[in-house]
């Protein structure tokens, strides 16, 4: 399934993981997205900010997928800040907003 | 932070956490909300749907928080289903979906 694009943009100790879908996403779709290994990305000492229009649990997937990394974030473009949901490291702490640049 | 109500309904092999906002959630919140300890409930052997109106990084949040139990899905009202988004048994496959009671 092709139907979700992403980018990776590594900007310091973060790293944002910008998707963008083709089409509307069925759940069975999961099944078939292939999300790049953190570890090969060498994005696992990094927060990870996630930025894009899907479904709440599209985004739940991505953010479990994620889960090794340093920290896991989600961008809200009402705040225009990413907020930190997962943090493995005191440098980041849940609830803690990080400003990125998002592009676009 | 009182901003936050839940409830915990229990329907077989799944386990519903359908919350409620009061008014509007800030990132900062996120401190103070005290989630139910998955053990203490024992939902660590069941699917957790969670469901409810809120940002995605407050689904973020929960859904990282009900990480030790079998699986975690989000009820998505469009669908009328829940979609598995994190899977630890052969039970739940990621992108499966459930149906669920959400009741109200």
């Amino acid at each position: 399934m092709e139907c979700l694009k992403y980018k990776i943009t590594k900007q310091g100790e973060v790293a944002l993981f910008n998707f963008e879908l083709d089409e509307a996403i069925e759940p069975e779709d999961l099944k078939k997205i292939k999300l790049p290994d953190p570890v090969a990305e060498k994005v696992t000492d990094k927060a990870v900010v996630i930025s894009g229009r899907g479904p709440i649990w599209l985004y739940g997937f991505i953010i479990h997928h994620f889960h090794p990394c340093m920290a896991v974030a989600v961008f809200d473009p009402r705040l225009g800040k990413a907020v930190i949901v997962e943090s493995h490291s005191k440098k980041y702490t849940i609830g803690e907003t990080i400003n990125i640049n998002i592009g676009g």
